[in-house]
């Protein structure tokens, strides 16, 4: 079995990672991350070195405990959803766990793009986590 | 634990349901299933009897296998997801499990309105599953 997650350094991102870890404990499942970046213009601009040092610094607290990690770097110029569903078809993925951003009382009724996307064409279930 | 389902006689709503079983016996967690009926003029109709005949027929399956059960018929006249949100409130609900249709290769790009309502407004994960 197979869990994949994207990794996005937001607290809905790191809810969605923390959330994937359980369900690949609970499960015994192998947990896929996905480090999705468009590249071009923002590749080493500040953020992405970020976001790559708290991915290397989870993959690193994760590594040891038992559980099946992959992580794996992409630089596609895809958006994240179509990285994500990619990653689910090529490693038959039981499994997606998504994070979603909490709507403020006044918030719009409306789901991004990515999180429609993925929800529409997943290849499996998808776990949607807020933030 | 709890694992909140709304119950609905279409494939994705019969996925979701075997998958919210499948979920609350990994977790042994209890399972409440919601059959929500807007009431009113198609209360008494032949598909209301037909949904809630096997309603009661995947209950009786369900009940004597260790899984604990409850079964809530609503008729409030609300949305199904307010019901569902609104249950899964008051159990204090670890999950919700939503069916959702497949999409067809021409099929746009939208999610159900009450799907987005309840993956936005839910107080818990939600899973979301393919009929």
């Amino acid at each position: 079995m197979t869990i994949v997650v994207g990794f996005v350094p937001t607290k809905e991102g790191r809810a969605a990672l923390a959330r994937a870890v359980e369900e690949a404990r609970l499960r015994q499942s192998k947990l896929v991350v996905i480090n999705s970046n468009r590249g071009g213009r923002d590749y080493d601009d500040d953020t992405s070195q970020t976001a790559e040092a708290e991915l290397q610094r989870v993959t690193d607290e994760l590594s040891g405990h038992g559980l099946e990690l992959e992580v794996r770097q992409l630089v596609r110029g895809n958006e994240p959803a179509e990285d994500l569903i990619a990653v689910a078809n090529g490693t038959d993925a039981d499994l997606i766990v998504i994070g979603l951003r909490r709507r403020t009382p006044v918030g719009k009724l409306i789901l991004g793009s990515n999180a429609q996307r993925i929800l529409l064409d997943a290849p499996c279930a998808v776990l949607a986590v807020k933030g």
